[in-house]
């Protein structure tokens, strides 16, 4: 039944660029697959960021997060490649990138990265 | 890359039948699709329930929970469906389903259902 | 800019029937206007029923509530008149209706309503 | 400065008197004064009831608590007091009154009286 | 430097006897020594009570729980001796004595009591 | 019935302009109406700024807020815009508008804007 | 280095067995290992129970619970286990044995089995 | 009844002014009068200082913050004389005052007020 | 019954003296006496130091905590000498003594008292 | 039954050593014995690093801190121990290991140890 959107971030003129101010979008409903077991992992992502010229459009991050539910990932990588996937879309002043994945095998993992200094 | 587990429920005998006692089990990663817009639904599914002759093997009902990945399922059937398949698999003297969905359009819905007097 | 949606609830058939069971929805969004004052009053809607023939449909139900949004209404008065458009338009086993509003004056008051006997 | 408000209690008639629901008001600003220390006291107040043909109207309610400010009254006779007023003014066909009240010399104070059965 | 204050239970008449209320008391500061290793043990007392003629002065009830400082006393005799205790000074129509004791060896025990029927 | 208050903000003289101090407003109560598809948008607004000659009066604020709710808002525009109405009126030392809105798509989404420097 | 404690459950007698009284005992430190893989498992183990003759040593319960530490076990199987073990120690009037495990898989897991009636 | 105690501060030698070190003291139970309306304003003090030469004492402190009772204040001008009279009694190396008032009109304000560098 | 254990600090040499690392202790379970009214005082003293040659035994500092259990003693001046104690018995490069009193007269007090720079 | 699995830590290349990001790492399951009692100890071992051109690998980490089950290790020596290891085997551009031990004898005790500068 499911036929995944691609992976486009919509963008929109970022409406104060005179002034530093900041965004941040949580998504709790991130799930993607072990690459090596195949089975179901999940997370919550949080974004936050500074923007410069554009500003990321809502419905196409929350689409761009469900675009990875049939595709492996590492914890390590996925983070950072969503990270870069952002920064190519709206190059923004500064982002933050937070992956909070759920506990699997007793163990709770979080990859933080981050673009730019604040 | 995903190919999903059959919905095939696994038992093993209740090693005390003759002490009614509850079983737990909380799955806070349940997710299938809306049958409305294909997008994404994400639920806990609590379990809890008085073994007969036969118990629910923990993995089995992981991996059965993980087979709706991809199906299309109304949150008032889908959790009738699922007390069904336990009930079909192991006939416990009670059990209890509760499906707690994520909140939709700013509205947070749960279903449960029961099968057999506590 | 507001066109309010009219009072109308839609209803489907239950999927479920021969069983007892619960649906819970959680509106934490419910805002109408104090009839003295014709300032803003919020509150957090909680209805819980077990359906008959038919149950209400989720985005009907925001709606529903949504269309207080420029509505004069007491807090007493509003909580009875929800709970009966709900039993008028699907007639349920049971049925309980709170509303939780935010505070006035200091004063925190909830309205809890039952329809039928569980 | 202050002149207190009369113990007064506005009341309106119920608007669905057919069904019994319940009214939960909480007030968590009610002061008065120890009657052996002149100190001041702190509580919560939590009411809930039934109505039967009379509401207590909301802001009376307030100013009925405010006009405790200046009174010294014992914990166990002032709740009792405070429920049987509202009896007086409604005749509810159900009423809990609970005060709870802050901590004095490291304990902690509880008061529950009711009004009818439920 | 300490002296401990005797055992006594100071008394005032129930302020509505014809009515059936409940007075609860929260105690987070008890502490007693251990009866095998003279260590201190530390508890919270939760005191409920409906009371019939009399009622229990906080005051006392507070001085009498700081009698128990240097006193050795095994979890369940002490929590049934402070019940009994209070049976005997105010003869309630119900009460129920809850100790919740600090952890000791990683293992968290509380004991409770009631003396008559609510 | 409903007629909006004008987006008119009082100021009061700043009692103490000789300190730097803090003043902060937190209303858990904004509503607009979300631009693209009319239906309401719900928000906390926090408010937090230094005064210099000017405060800003607290029902003032109030009214203020309530004047969006008939209004089409997008997240980053709006908080963007408080803050410079803020600022044209008190010309605050500093001043931080944080604006927490209700998840939308299973998307909870903040924005926060600064003026001057702490 | 580790030398596992006999799984002896220590007694004394009942302080007070005419009157019915709970005790309840909190371990969250229970570990045994997976029968299936070898690898640890964790619970937190509460029992809570009315005593008849005797009651339960403290120190003797917390080594008995050690005892389990390479021990492979079973969820369902070492609930009842423990349970069965407390009745041929002590025979209470009562007894409830909750066994709350870590999560596995992301699924948690609970067995309550009970020994009498309350 | 109330005779509201004087606003003086007592003071005690600071025992160790040869070190920096933090005294918080956090007062749930400020109430003072609306100058406005005449209606009563509830708030928490939380102040926090280094002292210099003095302490202020703690029973002097809690009848200090009671002489507000009968008093109408302004938020923000209040909490800085709260702080203006603390500094006069003991003119401390560093002073914090944070007054956190309870709800009015869906609106929560809160003043923080400094004195000297940390 | 109690004798108390004299105030001496047992020490043993720092595994790592190469690396600055942290060690916290939390101790919620302090008390002493109040030096004016001879009535019990309670705490949680949170101490946090960096190692230099010589770290605290665990044990001792629990039997140092309880020795103060007949000791007169004010907030202030405990919080420095149980502070002054540690530094002269280990002389670590930072330590942090917090002292969180138990609430008397409606105020909680907590003085936090720091050795060395971090 | 036991065969405890040997202190080897896996690594993996970092996916993106050109960028300095954060992966934090929390077992809730640690446990040692205790070598004075050689009774169990437990903890909640928190690692977090900024990974050079290695990353640790998740299971070999869980294995790793399992290894030490029936290890003697005091609460300070093991801390620095396991960043000893850690370093040894991925040399981090930062890391941070916090151990919080479990209560024992009414004592809370928490070790961190830092390796490299943020």
């Amino acid at each position: 039944m499911s036929t995944l959107p691609s992976k486009e971030l919509d963008v929109f003129p970022n409406p104060k660029p005179s002034r530093n101010y900041t965004i941040r979008i949580d998504s709790p409903e991130f799930t993607c697959l072990c690459p090596k077991t195949g089975q179901p992992d999940f997370a919550t992502i949080k974004l936050e960021y500074i923007p410069d010229a554009s500003c990321v459009e809502l419905k196409s991050w929350k689409l761009y997060l469900w675009s990875f539910r049939e595709t492996g990932a590492f914890h390590e990588a996925v983070t950072n490649a969503i990270l870069d996937d952002l920064v190519a879309a709206i190059n923004p002043r500064y982002a933050r990138l937070e992956a909070i994945f759920n506990v699997r095998g007793g163990v709770y993992t979080t990859v933080v990265a981050e673009h730019g200094g604040r």
